[in-house]
């Protein structure tokens, strides 16, 4: 105390509190707050970096080349820095996939202990649509805090960007030139390309966010497969939705154990979700004021078609890399992917390009990396980064994680697999209250095959820890951690070595000290 | 398939579900079933060791002493392997702790959303402690039908035990002899020594789950400042009881960081939980039926009296050395642990002991983890056992979890330390909607200040994580994994290497990114 008092005397200074006022009022009227401007016009150094977009790997970038010694400026159209993930993506997101699965708990246990009756009711997407639009300006904040008064991040928000060359940027009538350029643009939603998908009611997960505006009927159509289709599927159907996902191939191919997979879709299908694979959407119908009225899809089967006000698309993402493509050439894959060596340059010299403008993965992780290892670049260090053999992870109403290698990939490399599963194989299914932890203690007493579900795979041969995969709650974090471990050659001795924080979500400490004794190990 | 079709045709085989039968009519009439009885008389081999007890600490020696190749047999009192843990202690604690959380949410809530309108409304605890009554026999169905079927573990259970010199043991009537005894007896609540401590409606965690046959009243004390305590007193203040917390010294002093402990205690008043600091209970008082009525405890400000039906007494538990004193000769310490060397071995040679029955700490991993190192050294292998440095945690409504070092601690030992904290500090206090994550993700956009607090405490110099503390959930289960990569030495520099599974629990990974460029490394 008082840590505050010199930047309170800086009239600059804003609370995290003040920021979300001022955050509010920009995304109200832009342009009555116009420029949010936090230059040191007092530093003659000439910038060693601009970044073109302050998402997460403009924000990243920025903060790891300001604490490496370089100056930045980052430049963004919203007056806020943190980009489209806490606005209308993965925060979002997190917070459907929270209610969906306290839902699915309530209607489980609906009308006993302290659960209401929720028998045929819905409950309101749009309130908690609403609630979100309430609440995001918080996080918003303090990342602005956080930006300004803690990493000394220079930035330009609410003001439009324009690329003049590789070395010069003008935002809101203003020119800045740097010794480089780091493009993270992001990427946006791939739209249908079918008749009426400018419909009223057809959504992706922005304009979920953004243009919401009525309570979606009994039925909503989702168009998808991956992640964001379960995710938001999963939402809509715990909130009392006729829920019937269009998939165009196979749901999920992406959780690769195929029990894990099974469990998981088990799950979803069981809460009363539709889901019709090898379905090819063909049209989307509308009312007479232009409001979605049925959606038509071609599958194995015939035609389908369902009436429904509400069409949700998530058919992936596409880099949003048009702008930075005509203004200074930079070269781009067919998805629209900027294509960058492994110090995140460009075609151009000294344009660099991070986050989800670069592709795939699409994930926070690269995205914040690749703005730091671009920075790095920028100062002088020769850097590799390519993300490879990441941990991952999805929303159904449960939380699914994963790491290394699947059952059945493991099992077409190494002769020696062994399986460490909990609920065990047993003649009862899985019926059973095993594995349990913080979040399905509930299940775990009175719906026990809704407790979860988790295995770990093993080269039994060198005793290492070749994947792990888990359904429940609670064990995404510890993903994070474990994957380090395993690529460090975590083996079953090591695991059964330490220090379990029972109740604990992932049982893979104590089922691998129940095996570890043996020589020859044995699957349980 | 059919992998169960040689254990079927074995006359003694259960399936989970008829081993979940078997066993509630054992707890229900434990004479009737008589002895449950698997021992593989075709085996001519002596018993190696005989572990008495079947709880964590004897399931898990049983298991890993014939993995290598051993041959035990573990015997209880109860009809299932896996001891109080799942039976009346850890278990319930979960579920009660899992619904604090999720009724703390119901009533942050009321009435908007889906949750109903819970204002003055009690929940029964009754029915939650029901609940478990009816679902415990799950669990314990599994692990008799994994110790049998996978762990190969040889057992009588439903029958009394008497130790009868250090190679025998009587079993219901049958005398079982072996080179080594495991004594793996746990322990008991510690029960009040005052006027009234056995008056109906006095319980500890044991009896409440065992007992309790009506539905506690208003107002519930509780006795007691630990982790048992803080518990089940917030999970009764969450079924909207006022709840008096009666504590003799400092509430949960074993939060040694400072601001974690504040958060934590600030959030448990906010819930309305009245805690008395430096109070000692001087007497329980009746009524006319002999059922608690009123507790009265000395305190600074004087004497205080409570009117209540209901006293739930957590004041930690004391060894069951008793039987093995007498039996034995056993040297125990002066709260009655059984005193062992570093390979389990008590004063009296071919006698070991292990779990909760040796002292300090009573967690879930030393029982599992003492066990199987007594297992090792009975087959000859040079052991050496001491817990230290394990990862911790308990419940609020919160998952509070923490590892090494507390901020102050850290200060005390280091020139440098550097703090990495979310909420960052800031004028508006905690205020603030991050950290967020899984099952915070309400309170994040509408109760910011309920979403949680995290701290990393870092050395400057080394750049290595010396201590990591979470309020929230989620971040439990990377307790256990974190805590290994710090005590291989993590560093703020791997920290940032990692790929963090967004929105992840622990900010540990990005905090650490933020700040890891930095050559003199600053608090966040």
């Amino acid at each position: 105390m008082d840590q505050f008092a010199i930047s309170r005397s800086d009239p600059s200074f804003l609370t995290i509190e003040q920021w979300a006022r001022k955050i509010e009022e920009a995304l109200e009227a832009p342009s009555l707050i116009g420029p949010i401007r936090n230059i040191r016009d007092d530093d003659r150094r000439p910038f060693d970096a601009i970044f073109v977009g302050g998402g997460a790997a403009g924000r990243f970038g920025s903060a790891y080349l300001r604490a490496v010694g370089g100056r930045q400026l980052v430049v963004d159209r919203w007056p806020f820095l943190g980009g489209s993930c806490p606005h209308n993506a993965c925060v979002p997101h997190h917070l459907f996939s929270d209610c969906a699965a306290e839902l699915m708990l309530a209607r489980t246990f609906s009308g006993s202990l302290w659960f209401p009756d929720m028998k045929g009711q819905t409950t309101s997407i749009k309130e908690v649509v609403d609630l979100f639009r309430r609440g995001r300006t918080g996080p918003h904040a303090v990342m602005n805090y956080q930006s300004k008064e803690q990493l000394d991040i220079e930035f330009v928000l609410n003001a439009p960007v324009r690329i003049v060359d590789a070395s010069t940027v003008e935002v809101a009538g203003e020119v800045f030139k740097a010794r480089a350029l780091v493009l993270a643009l992001g990427a946006e939603a791939i739209r249908l390309d079918v008749p009426g998908h400018d419909l009223a009611g057809v959504h992706d997960f922005a304009t979920l966010v953004e243009t919401l505006d009525r309570e979606p009927g009994d039925t909503m159509v989702v168009i998808g497969g991956g992640k964001t289709a379960i995710e938001y599927g999963c939402f809509f159907n715990a909130c009392g939705r006729r829920v019937v996902m269009l998939v165009r191939g196979r749901l999920l191919d992406l959780i690769r154990d195929g029990d894990t997979r099974a469990y998981v879709i088990d799950r979803v299908r069981e809460q009363g979700m539709e889901i019709i694979e090898g379905a090819t959407v063909s049209a989307i119908t509308g009312d007479a004021v232009g409001r979605v009225a049925r959606v038509v899809a071609d599958t194995a089967a015939g035609a389908v078609q369902i009436d429904t006000d509400f069409v949700f698309q998530a058919l992936g993402e596409r880099p949003r890399s048009r702008a930075a493509v005509e203004a200074l050439g930079v070269a781009v894959d067919n998805n629209g992917a900027v294509l960058v060596d492994e110090q995140l340059q460009t075609s151009v010299s000294g344009v660099f390009a991070v986050g989800d403008l670069i592709g795939a993965p699409m994930e926070m992780f690269k995205a914040r990396k690749s703005g730091t290892y671009a920075a790095r670049a920028i100062m002088g260090e020769k850097v590799c980064y390519r993300p490879v053999d990441w941990p991952d992870f999805l929303h159904t109403h449960y939380e699914v994680s994963w790491l290394g290698l699947s059952e059945e990939e493991a099992r077409a490399c190494y002769r020696n697999v062994v399986i460490l599963k909990m609920p065990p194989d047993n003649p009862n299914g899985l019926n059973v209250g095993l594995p349990a932890a913080d979040r399905t203690m509930l299940y775990a007493m009175a719906r026990p095959h809704m407790s979860g579900f988790q295995k770990l795979v093993l080269d039994g041969d060198s005793r290492r820890v070749l994947g792990a995969h888990h359904v429940g709650y609670g064990a995404k974090d510890a993903f994070q951690y474990l994957s380090v471990l395993v690529r460090r050659g975590l083996t079953i001795d090591e695991l059964g070595e330490m220090d379990e924080l029972f109740l604990n979500p992932t049982h893979f400490i104590q089922l691998s000290r129940l095996r570890a004794g043996h020589r020859e190990l044995r699957s349980l």
